[in-house]
């Protein structure tokens, strides 16, 4: 950490500052410079994070030279998690698509759009029985009532499953009823629900928060890590922007920026990211290209009466295209299907 | 609700997004253009809102015409919502600043800085007993044992309490210490918390989200009031952008809107909204000439080693001399503090 | 176009607006609502374009039902813009790679660069001999010289060039020296140079500007083809977000949007777009992936000593490894290279 | 500057990176931490500006101490610039409103306007001749006519006069019709033109760009002023971000950051900043409380036939209102208008 000082301090106050930094265990180190005197702290910084060194007369700025997280970062763990569930390893050179609607809406609904998700070639099925919804008058989800209609359906089907869980207090039915627990985009820094998932002993899909940075992101899976579950799956699902035609802006450079700062397994959401499924099949094919380990893809047998959501689901036909398109790219890149 | 169609439809087709709207309970008329046909929908359009129009083929884009909140809107009651709590009205003539620590660290803290936020004018005391941090490895509140503190000093002061409510297990402990509740920026959308203090008879705080519109932002203050709980103070504490040279950029323009769209009386968080103390004085004295209706302001006697925000946190001196200027500017603008 | 009209209008009022609608050429309907009164407007609302009827009083908020571009937009020329400059094709099959460094800093430099660009299967030279550049301290670009030694590499190795001019002084030398002009991102809304390059008979390239939306960026590409000139390549190189992993944040999903609402050829620049030489690569074949017709990367003999945009360079042995693998992905998308 | 270096270089690597360094002129210092060696440089760092470190192998990042910036630094002239111009002082004790329409449109609409303004206290008259437009068929204003328009209103109110400049070639004529060139938002990085302006023995206003930092933003003015013109005057004029119920995010918290960064006066222009003339008084008081030293505001006799932002004017009733509510809390802030 390099703590840069304002103009015109005595030597006196520059020492205050520098024997804070050695009363907390690290060593300090001050270079007087022709315009700024700045003062460094050598030895694990992360100590210092709670030490608001910025509210000390006389410093100007603080500049951490640490990333503030550790177990999730590639530098503790040089190779690749590979993640394994449902028969399933994520993370290594197959690149799973879990497909499924935005909402479980009936057991026919789910139970078809299956079907369908697993003979175009999809891994997983998703669907959501708690939903989030913006409005207090939106359709809320089936709940309990959904989450027996998942495990009916993956049943049927031999599909994993994937579902969102909101509240810590649906985690004991939702752990008991999906494969690996999503934590939403809204709730990427609902901290204690991420505490809890992390006691949990099944993998857990961590969705960028709508305006969280590629750091932030990666602290909230520390959360996760450090109660002891490694088994995370990072998925970028767009980024709020200022432009309109789409939903959200799909960061597509957050694959390769999350690939090289950790060693998780990273997802793109398309039909969130953009909104619209049109948008689907050009995104999901960039995100294959980009060095994505999967995709999550919103798929609907009517999107026309969809509860949530439709604007951006495909309809089987148009999905079933798609991952034929998308073995051509994973192939072109090195990776299968 | 006005329903935007694609170029080159047949009359059938556009009959079928017509009966679908009429389905519904709306009246439909359609309107030929040269370059387009639309389709109105007469009637509460939010009983379309989870119908997915834009999901219809041929349908290019959906307009909506109505404000899809209605409780929180002006328009439902053009009177001004004045909250009574603790012996204060809050939306009323007098401009209210709350005041206190980011974070309860200890009985004595929380006593000196309310002792001295009363001395200064302040009517409630601030401070948070959980804490929901960007990093595992920070302070993460004192939680029941600084809500004890809390308790205290206003048994000692008079002063009323807001602080802050992160999990729905901890309500009912945060509810019998408090006098108002704060739901954070972070959980602006977590529904299930807001649906839940909708259902308490104590005043609730609501921030806006890091990322959130100002619709998102009266969508969330309509699910609280849903619940009958219409005493719900709207606070605006910065949105992220571009910006770095401070932690959020404050959107004053926030409070004339706000007052515009609804009857709820809105604050302003001068400190989380810079992060930085020296932009507390001239954006607080902003707030007030813009016509908020209070203040939400960290004050430490020693922010150089708070546990939490120090850096944005004024020093009792320095607040007092706030007060005196926010006097004036009040006077200046009709308002009292 | 929709007006929406506040509640509690008289008919009389009502009847201003749609006057003012009429006077102007238009047909106005209106159609009498539960909450509110809308004026549909019929005909070409691009005559409204300058009429400020978001002024009237009691009007609440204007919606315009048709895009505000016409020649660059895909309903005006459904098939697309095939470019033919310096014995290419651009827009068809065949995506074509724009290399070079970001500033020509010399002739040896720029003919090595160009030669392994060239054989690495680049099809045009980009070099920057106008700079513009954040700070008035750092290097402006060799300006004249700078062109003719782009003309001199163009002369030894045959690839078309591309370079950028800045002000409309300039556009004389700069358009004896070029292929395609380039208008940077700095100067999308500069539209006395955006005229002036609409009346040359070569074709342009008109790169985002940082913080323009999707029809902002069409608007001045409509500025350039309402003077007469249609050879307009789009290109998508970054957009500022609160992100700062990256220097923009490269948004792919510009791509398939662009191709969907215009007819013009679409390029990705990953260099500028993300800043990191590293993130090149991946976001470049992302790109192909998503749909665009071509790239512009960014590419120094010996990045560490540029005179600009060193980091964000590709080594020539990197910037072929590239192209090797360009090729394989645009095989899967049914283009070549 | 600080340069941190990836984990596990050789001293060799090292050692280039601090040869490079003390090749500029500068001193190296190296400091072998526990997880990262770093290097300091010691000295005027702006001359490393346009050496990209980053590109060297093993180089992590690059933090910069200093501010680029100098002549506009608070550090360089700790003292307030105050220009004089049309008999006024800018930036002392007194706010100066600079009201007058978005365009000039007649002589008989500028003089009527200037006249009102006048009497309602500005002191300065703003009025564009030359405008940038989003679409090229919207009114681009009358040029030259335009120009003469507002002399002949200066000449008979007496006030002094505000324009915008648009290209070089118009900087003659501009000049020799103005008191203050204004340089848009648009032109803000428009380094051509920023430094022939700062050839110039007449004060600028520099609007900030509408995505510009900043840091960018003082950049540009070091641009001006390094040509030698330091009457200069910053804008803020709202900056984009995600939100729709304002044209632009008007960021207040931009006065106090730049009066504590330069020593230029700070304007506010609240008409741009929010695009509604609802929003404009409360935005205006804000500012003043905020510590601006001066107001931009638009002002139109007949907003609803404005041929440019009309939903942004004030009627002369509204802004003579408004004057009387500014002079109450310039006041309250030891001011004057």
């Amino acid at each position: 950490m390099i703590v840069v000082l304002k103009p015109g301090m005595t030597q006196e106050e520059v020492q205050v500052v520098a024997d804070r930094i050695e009363s907390l265990g690290l060593k300090a180190f001050v270079v007087v410079g022709k315009e700024r005197t700045i003062i460094g702290a050598i030895g694990d910084e992360r100590l210092l994070a709670d030490q608001t060194l910025e509210s000390f007369p006389g410093v100007e700025k603080v500049m951490p030279i640490l990333k503030p997280y550790k177990l999730v970062s590639r530098e503790f763990q040089p190779e690749e998690t590979v993640i394994e569930v449902g028969g399933h390893r994520i993370g290594g050179k197959k690149i799973h698509v879990m497909a499924g609607p935005c909402s479980v809406e009936s057991r026919e609904q789910i139970l078809a759009t299956a079907v369908s998700a697993k003979e175009a070639g999809a891994t997983f099925l998703r669907g959501g029985a708690f939903k989030p919804r913006t409005s207090p008058y939106s359709f809320q989800g089936l709940g309990e009532e959904g989450l027996s209609h998942l495990a009916y359906a993956r049943q049927m089907t031999g599909l994993a499953v994937i579902t969102e869980v909101l509240d810590p207090r649906d985690l004991d039915s939702v752990y008991s009823h999906t494969d690996i627990l999503q934590i939403g985009a809204r709730n990427m820094q609902n901290f204690k629900l991420l505490t809890e998932v992390g006691r949990l002993d099944k993998p857990e899909m961590l969705k960028r928060g709508m305006s969280a940075s590629i750091q932030e992101f990666l602290l909230s899976a520390e959360y996760i890590a450090a109660e002891g579950n490694r088994n995370i799956i990072l998925c970028e699902r767009g980024i709020r922007t200022y432009e309109t035609e789409t939903r959200n802006t799909l960061d597509i450079s957050a694959v390769p920026i999350l690939k090289h700062l950790s060693h998780l397994p990273v997802f793109i959401d398309p039909s969130h990211g953009t909104g619209k499924w049109e948008l689907v099949p050009p995104m999901a094919l960039a995100a294959v290209a980009a060095g994505a380990d999967g995709l999550l893809i919103e798929v609907h047998p009517h999107p026309e009466v969809a509860l949530s959501d439709g604007p951006q689901s495909l309809k089987p036909v148009k999905f079933s295209a798609l991952m034929k398109d998308l073995r051509k790219v994973a192939q072109a890149v090195g990776r299968e299907t």
